[in-house]
């Protein structure tokens, strides 16, 4: 099974990348199904209906979230009506949502869990206890499954993808908005990678305008923390493909396409 | 002016990784500087003098620090001593040492100037501000001017690649010991990278044994951080080349060695 | 010299508990000078040009602050025009406002100065360093000094308060909404309080609505926090008598009025 | 039923503080259980068996711990052996020890729960759902429930007392070592203070010596924290009576007694 995931889309710039690049992308690598993290998709700040449905409509098969999930608060509205849009599994029990769904493609079957970091965030539910309890639940159906672990911290990340080693098929982390250079496949066979990075603005600071991040970097001050509607567009995806029958990762590759370093078909 | 810069080197095995890669990266890119963040070198915690000196000795020209610069007492009775090694230079005014220091090879000087984040970071002295100011000062000298952010928040970290875009010649972040694909010479000519990433064991969570760092993240409770001994290596690091009329970047490339990329000559 | 320093005043129920009991206390003490916290009088938030007015009118001379300052946008409009008004002194040389002002009863003068914590909370400029800076340029005037150190951890307050101690008159701690009971005359003179607490709706947790509180604290999920209108008030202050010669406190004395401890004439 | 407990004990000074106004306390309020948190007896770290034996054979009932619980290794020999030493219940579940015990006085029986928070601290446990599940189960054996919450943050603590009104007895906080004066009696009959506040040093920081914490705010460089074995003492207590059938509290009673405060018999 090959997947392509696409990084946290921030604003009308991360949709366009996503509308210019994910035809091209699935072309060239045959991708079997698109995870696309849309935590940032309406402006910097969660997402709507109208994102989601516009999403699917372009090709991503499954959505999942992060911090940001309860950011326009329509989600309310509509989360639990919506099949392939999943929050952090690890959030409160009261939390409206899902945190793990399934899709089948080519007859193969992918789970896709979204779990959250807490170092330097908020105490969610621990995302070590609760990984291994939905992957050990995951594979009664299928061998195949894919975590976005949205968290801040390497030491985090790092030690979920060891933890997960052999688990998962593949461990992806977000959120910080910077793509790492570290992917690769773990000896028992989870491809990982620390951050995939963003996908919208190239010249701004993590998506946002640069002039209000530094100011409030210089000042501590308050400031309105906008997402520009024009400029260069970043975008930040992964590739993976999977042996269908162990769950173990084949080839993992980095996708890094910017003003600098074009798209190569 | 050809410069090569060695991300974290955590411990014996990060030691070693220098030892084996260094002279063969000198000779591939004809390098005038070698710049290593030698914050982890004793088994991860600070830096001996014995360790400064066979550093040195392996051909690197200066030594920064981060918050580990403490970790060994031994440092409050040589820091004042040596030349070439530099400490964040946002640090107290009490703090000895010193933050800023100039090297003339080959007939041109670069000035390597070490700051420290303070994003889930203590509060030190801003390092916006101070790094317009020693940027200022080391232009009287020369428009070369490298500057290593140890930071852990990739915000701050663009912030202040994007606020010392044309003041210097070189930023590259250090500290969360994953090396990050977003290399890239900013707008007005300065060679930009959130993380350079780590040179030690490869098969551990950011060179700390992972038993450990797992134990940590599952429990909370208290457990003592070890360094291997043994096991793969990892050597990250960035090459950049400087026009030296301009102090302006020329080329940027991130070096990622490990057991599942070699290098290649 | 008698102080009266009213704590955080929140919302519209603490706005009236000072107009109760503030007319009341300062027949009782023979009041000279009143100092309030008006970081929350603003439904919670902030402070408005026309409570300032309000609360100059009930009685107050002059209003310190804390991380609320600049909740109201008006703010940014009146600040630089009011005499009486002060904010944290140790935030951004960018920020309007002054924190530090002089105030003459009786023909003698005191100088309020107000500062910010900086554990747990963002990087500020060095309360420590400033606090000394300023009493030594107030002190040239009269040696009467009054800091409010509007700061979260007991570690950071009562380090400044024996930071002080025989430099300023009276250091008290603003911020956490809840009185604590250390009040006493430190050995070189300071009158000292860890946190004089809040003046605003009694039956709450520190004035905002609780059950909006405990929702965010059971689920870590975004709530609206609320200030009531209705309900019982307390009201949190404190009573210092300086030495106008030498500038020492000669006594201190906690006030504490709530529904279970009516006021005592 | 007559309650008495005594906040962080401190290193030496606290536990002769304890010697000193144990006995007196007793008499005077005919104390029928004593509770005590020992997390820093031991030299302001942890505890040892030697000072669990001793604080028991002084007249202290049962000990709870918070933070520094772990801080002396030979607690990992004995904490399984002992009766009445309970450390935080939300700690992980692979945690030695316990956190919750009950005792019998008189005939009647006082079960003990501690909690830690998670406000600025590691993500432990839900306290908030752990504090009603235990509560549920202790009150099955008896309705007299005590409830030490080891946390910082004022929010967190005046939340967890207002969720548990009606639920506990008694709710007190520790850790922040500075009595608050906000005890009461809430509306359901739960007794309730913010911090009990420490026993040890009176003229230090938190009771460790005030040199070695004001180094380190005004330079954010590594010190150590000692805690001083001569000066005054100060013992910080609370003392609570509590309806054996209803098991709501009847009265509740600060203690304080410090060089400037003098026991009163
Ligand atoms: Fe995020
Ligand atoms: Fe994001
Ligand atoms: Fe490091
Ligand atoms: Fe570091
Ligand atoms: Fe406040
Ligand atoms: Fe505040
Ligand atoms: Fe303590
Ligand atoms: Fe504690």
């Amino acid at each position: 099974m090959k997947i392509l995931f696409i990084g946290d889309i921030v604003g009308d710039i991360g949709l366009e990348a996503v509308q210019h690049y994910l035809p091209r992308l699935k072309r060239k690598y045959q991708v079997d199904v698109v995870i696309a993290n849309g935590e940032n998709a309406a402006k910097g700040k969660g997402i709507t209906k109208r994102i989601y449905q516009d999403l699917l409509m372009m090709g991503v098969d499954v959505i999942t979230m992060g911090n940001h999930t309860w950011d326009q608060k329509e989600i309310f509205d509509f989360i639990d009506d919506v099949d392939y849009l999943i929050r952090p599994a690890n959030f409160s029990e009261e939390a409206p949502g899902k945190g793990m769904v399934s899709i089948t493609k080519n007859g193969e079957t992918l789970t896709i869990i979204n779990l959250h970091g807490r170092t330097f965030l908020p105490p969610h539910q621990d995302p070590f206890a609760m990984a291994e309890e939905l992957i050990t639940e995951a594979k009664k159906t299928s061998p195949l499954v894919f975590v976005d672990f949205h968290a801040e911290a390497t030491s985090e990340k790092v030690a979920l993808g060891w933890h997960l080693d052999g688990k998962a098929s593949v461990v992806v982390g977000t959120h910080t908005h910077v793509q790492t250079a570290d992917e690769r496949i773990l000896p028992k066979g989870t491809a990982y990678i620390t951050d995939v990075g963003m996908t919208g603005p190239y010249d701004e600071i993590l998506g946002t305008k640069k002039e209000s991040v530094l100011y409030r970097f210089k000042t501590n001050m308050p400031v309105r923390f906008e997402v520009p509607q024009e400029g260069r567009e970043v975008f930040s995806g992964l590739f993976v493909e999977l042996d269908t029958t162990t769950g173990k990762a084949k080839s993992i590759e980095r996708i890094y396409i910017n003003g600098d370093k074009p798209f190569k078909g």
